[in-house]
């Protein structure tokens, strides 16, 4: 008897419908490469009758996910329908009844993925999904795998192309972030409610993903210190360009060892200067960037399409291909590995460096004062910039590595003293040495 | 009864020793992502007295190696001795008696692949390679995972240090080949004997590998064109800069659409000038990257060190532990995809595009001459750039796309005009428009 794979697809979007194209066209393929014809069955919608970018055959489009992922003779749901309800609901739905899932959905799995894990443990079903972050670049298998053997350091990811797009404009026209927003929302890069990009909030899922899988641990969104991009002027991005840096949103995860040799993980995103030499600069407008440091292997990045029905849909499709061979030998892939089970750091606690532009008084003893502020918070000082202007001075300070509380107090500190009139940026530095 | 894994190490050179290094420090990890301890019950030699740079427990070390891959209690054999023999001998008497295999030996894999999948399969056991191509990179298992239901295109490939390190000082120094060669030497880049590396034969074992798995074919290192670096000027470099591009060694694998809807492949490594902007020109000293274009995905990218112990033990631990889980599940990884079968073209069919810089008698009807010559070999000329110079004339001819034999011929053509006085550069042009 010759075994046919059964896949349903719930969500027929701009993903969606690329994977049912995907599913049509590459039929041939996909059969060689699960080893078995791959049968779409169903294709769960809100309309029948809305316009889609795909041909789907009679019969196969239903507005009841509910009885779709309920069927007995589905053997592999594809969720992308994003969003927590109702696709949390279906994803435990269709691994109860047995099928295994996969998925694009960052929100749910940053805001409730151990729910799922479990769900999949207990059905003894996969659950995979790469998709769900930085769109058809391999990242999360290469954590999972490629680096299971190595010790992860650090992930420093340009993970929302719709934030790297305005950065990028301001970085290279000089524009002013609400002017750049525009563009990008012209260009249909940014949303008409841009919030959950510009505020971070797509940035720090991802981030949370990412951490959970680079430290074997569990980290969910509210773990996230977020900060977005709408604080980001021209003249930040102005004053990165004069010390050889460029701005961008990055999603960053980092391995802290602690003092009685357990480690701890801190997770943030936030914009950040980092030096123009870095792999991660020269990555432009939407597109997307994974920085992957580890022990053994030493840096590692990789680039690509961080968004778009196809780019997704092909990680999609490359998951789909590793489960439905599971599925053919009555295996599991690997499941959840959080067995190290390390804690996240509060913010303050984190370790970072701070770049500060201040306009003081042009007036003897300025530097001093200001150094004596960053000194009494026990913050070093890298590298001081003074420019003369006519009746008053900006120091550009740059620091060495201090918590961020420290550092927080420091900028603090600086806007209660006589001599400083403004303090003009504060933005943190990453990418280079401590 | 707790079951455990059995590994034995072949070879303890710089990769084994890393291999060995992590396998001891990484002990608890590696059981925890693994499910069970990893234990190393042996380490093949050629001298047991030889220094090493890792310690070894006393009755591991043996100098049989064939009676270690006998042993009937080895779960998994690691392969890193590198060379066609013993290795190849090793592998397969390890297979037979039951034992899944991690290689990182490119230049077997390459020449006699076929054999060892065929046998992996008939044992039923698994043969993992990542380490074979760009160290740490993780590359093989996003080609044969990640884009497993997507359609790779083209692949185009710096996968030799070696030789990026001499192409990117020749470029920042203006140095000749065999300065930068020394220089090379002198850091340790490049061997004494620098044949593998600087005449492609590393880098086509590589492109040979990754042809393979993008193409789901059988493509072996004869198949693939090869031409180093020797011969790259200092000229040649210049002349790059003069057009904003740069020169880099490239595994380029290509798939090919055929008359009747048969696709073929193009497989080759040679120099080629890339435009700056292009991601891979951006890629300095001994690092490697991979660049992948497929139909769904767009544009990847992965980056990193390219070779050294610690990366590439990295990636041999990263295969092992997925190995590892297999043995443990008594199932196997895919094996194998080579369903599709499709024909390596031979160079002269391949469609590539030349830059031709040419010194010519600076007379009128010069470039009408040349012009000639190129239409009439089918040619068509993208942009010509002509510099005058005291009583000669030097033009640079960068062609549109046609195949490598008309484009060879028409370089012959002008070698013989009357009007050229040398053909001074001659280089494929990869990674723009066509």
């Amino acid at each position: 008897m010759s075994r046919r794979l059964r896949v349903a697809v719930l969500g027929c979007g701009s993903v969606g419908s690329q994977v049912v194209r995907l599913l049509q066209e590459q039929a041939g393929d996909l059969a060689a490469r699960v080893g078995a014809p791959v049968d779409l069955v169903g294709v769960a919608v809100r309309r029948l009758d809305a316009p889609r970018e795909v041909e789907i055959a009679d019969g196969l489009l239903t507005t009841d996910a509910a009885a779709l992922v309920a069927r007995d003779d589905v053997d592999l749901v594809v969720e992308v329908i994003g969003g927590i309800e109702p696709a949390r609901t279906l994803i435990l739905s269709a691994l109860e009844n047995g099928a295994s899932v996969v998925t694009a959905n960052k929100a749910l799995l940053a805001e409730d993925g151990p729910t799922l894990f479990e769900a999949a443990e207990k059905a003894g079903r996969d659950l995979y999904y790469e998709a769900s972050v930085a769109g058809a670049i391999p990242i999360l298998r290469p954590l999972r795998e490629s680096l299971a053997g190595d010790t992860v350091t650090r992930v420093l990811g340009i993970v929302n192309g719709t934030t790297n797009f305005i950065l990028d404009k301001m970085d290279s026209s000089g524009a002013g972030f609400t002017e750049a927003l525009e563009e990008a929302q012209g260009l249909g890069y940014a949303e008409a409610d841009p919030t959950a990009d510009v505020e971070g909030f797509d940035a720090a899922a991802k981030a949370a993903i990412l951490a959970s899988l680079a430290f074997h641990s569990r980290v969910t969104a509210s773990d996230v210190h977020r900060e977005g991009i709408t604080e980001v002027t021209a003249a930040d991005v102005q004053s990165a360009k004069d010390m050889g840096s460029v701005v961008k949103l990055l999603a960053i995860c980092e391995l802290r060892p602690g003092k009685d040799g357990e480690s701890s993980v801190a997770v943030r995103v936030h914009p950040a200067m980092i030096p123009r030499s870095h792999p991660l600069a020269s990555v432009r407008e939407a597109f997307n960037a994974v920085f992957v440091e580890s022990e053994a292997a030493g840096q590692l990045m990789f680039y690509g399409p961080g968004a778009g029905g196809a780019p997704t849909a092909s990680a999609v499709l490359g998951d789909l291909v590793t489960v439905a061979r599971n599925v053919l030998a009555d295996k599991r892939g690997a499941g959840e590995s959080a067995y190290a089970d390390r804690a996240v750091l509060p913010m303050g606690e984190t370790v970072t460096r701070y770049h500060v532009a201040i306009d003081v008084d042009d007036k003897a003893g300025v530097l001093a004062t200001v150094a004596h502020a960053f000194a009494e918070h026990g913050v070093s000082i890298q590298t001081v910039r003074q420019e003369g202007r006519d009746d008053d001075a900006q120091l550009v300070v740059v620091s060495h590595s201090a918590t961020d509380a420290q550092l927080a107090a420091t900028v603090e500190h600086l806007r209660g003293l006589d001599i400083v009139r403004e303090v003009t940026s504060v933005m943190r530095v990453e990418g280079g040495d401590e």
